[in-house]
């Protein structure tokens, strides 16, 4: 838990833009960028003008760069491969993804020796069979010729003893039983790669990992003991276990506020700035802010941008 | 809306054993008994012993029965024969049915002209097409090859300005995409059947319809608009449709607190009546009882008994 001191200060300062004036000591208390991929670097497979030149100024000014993503569907060398496609090279362990957390975190955090029924994808599998987590489910799974009884008897593997629901577009009725049947035993662990409920893709909304994660909740009458994503703390916890690292010499750039920016906060990072060229528009900003609740000035960036490419225009600004 | 002042009194009241001194008043003050059919008439395909004779007795004292169930699976039709098959004769306006409500109350009470996108059973497409609502979305609905893109072009009918969703076997992460797509439209209504969270079969919990409500609610980010199920205003303004009764003439037995109690004092019947063969058991009720919440004093019956053998018992008693 980082909840310090500097991160309440941080919120209570309220939403600045970064200029010349600040940029200096914004990047002087760096050690490494965390930054959110869709919506600050692409918009699905459109590079943001800007974003390539900008995390290469960055590392040419020492900064360790990692990328963050609540997408649970590809596995880290997929994402390698996604971000060279898109001009931002990186290695694997650059690359910090939900399915990833979620497999390190159960093996190395929860230390889980048990069997994984996941409701995920092909990514998540791939994860957890990279760190020796037996785990099956993946793929289609739709009853034929359907009987309310059939599914009283579905089998259940005694080995099971943790649930993982991610992004799955094979998610169906027969995967919500089997889900339920198991973590209707309290003693079963319920786990979530992430919890949001969207996804803009190409200017309509699909429905993400949090509407399956409400219906297992909904049918299993609990909520998920350990959400991985952001803006909960596992996959900061996966960055302190992999990076020797202050959190406050850490900052996060993102462009959703209950995400990327809560994380920040939630985690007690150096700063939280958000670029306008994704989810969050300024005036959401401006609501949060002068919320009372302390909820919503969990969601106030301590700096913002119109874009990335700022970020790299302020950096050759420095002398 | 029926909350009278009756409705309260009897609320304050608490719950009592229905017994040789109060069930001449019990009868006498009603014309329609409303009753629930798994858990107090059957469970699963096992009759409960002396629920039969206890039906014909009530019929012979001249009460209407009507049998009210949240099950969206089946048509009255299928209704009349499962209730035949189990011994209890009842015709098809007998039958008060979630997918009858659903088509009943968005034809002659929402007036509702367009096409409807249902995910549900077949029973309640069938409901729908016999009252002349046309409607699409039943049976299989899956995606062989998926990508991200494929769910931002699903066609969308623009004659459907209304998604009803109930039981559905066949629900899939497509079908939560269809629904979404529709509902991120403010102006298409929004209608579940019920919101069962789960069902008992055979000793294990499946999910109910709460549970697919649940997903569509949380993806397409608002509640329903209108619930049918009991314990909602909808299923006994069907009744009220079709027959004309005062509410204080009516009474409900069940076995569910949250459905069949509440439901009674939301439409302000003259007595809700528990029977113990079910859900709820009778420290659940104590435990409502002594809560301070208005919403818990809801839930608490006028009246229990430990089977609706009893009250045929009790009939006899009578002289």
């Amino acid at each position: 838990m980082w909840m310090g001191q500097s991160s309440v200060d941080f919120i209570m300062a309220g939403c600045k833009l970064l200029d010349e004036g600040n940029v200096q000591s914004f990047l002087d208390n760096t050690d490494i960028v965390l930054t959110d991929c869709d919506g600050v670097l692409w918009r699905g497979n459109q590079v943001i003008p800007g974003a390539q030149e900008t995390i290469e100024k960055l590392r040419k000014l020492g900064k360790k760069v990692l990328f963050v993503t609540n997408n649970s569907t590809k596995t880290r060398a997929e994402y390698v491969t996604k971000c060279a496609s898109l001009g931002f090279p990186a290695s694997e362990d650059e690359i910090i993804s939900s399915s990833y957390v979620t497999a390190h975190y159960l093996k190395y955090i929860v230390k889980y020796t048990g069997k994984v029924y996941t409701v995920g994808p092909q990514g998540l599998a791939q994860e957890l069979n990279a760190v020796g987590i037996p785990n099956f489910g993946t793929g289609p799974d739709v009853a034929e010729n359907w009987k309310f009884e059939d599914y009283t008897t579905l089998p259940l593997d005694p080995e099971v003893n943790c649930v993982v629901v991610g992004f799955d577009k094979d998610f169906s009725y027969v995967k919500l039983c089997r889900a339920t049947a198991y973590l209707r035993d309290k003693g079963c662990l319920f786990v979530a790669t992430n919890t949001d409920t969207g996804l803009p893709v190409n200017g309509r909304f699909i429905p993400g990992t949090g509407t399956i994660v409400a219906a297992v909740s909904e049918a299993a009458e609990r909520r998920p003991d350990i959400i991985c994503g952001k803006p909960h703390l596992p996959i900061f916890d996966t960055v302190l276990k992999l990076h020797n690292v202050d959190p406050k010499r850490c900052i996060m750039i993102g462009d959703r506020l209950n995400t990327d920016i809560e994380l920040a906060h939630n985690c007690g990072l150096g700063a939280a700035l958000l670029v306008l060229t994704g989810c969050a528009t300024l005036e959401e900003v401006r609501q949060k802010q002068s919320s009372n609740s302390i909820a919503d000035q969990r969601l106030v960036p301590n700096f913002y941008l119109p874009s990335l490419a700022q970020l790299g225009t302020l950096i050759d600004s420095l002398k």
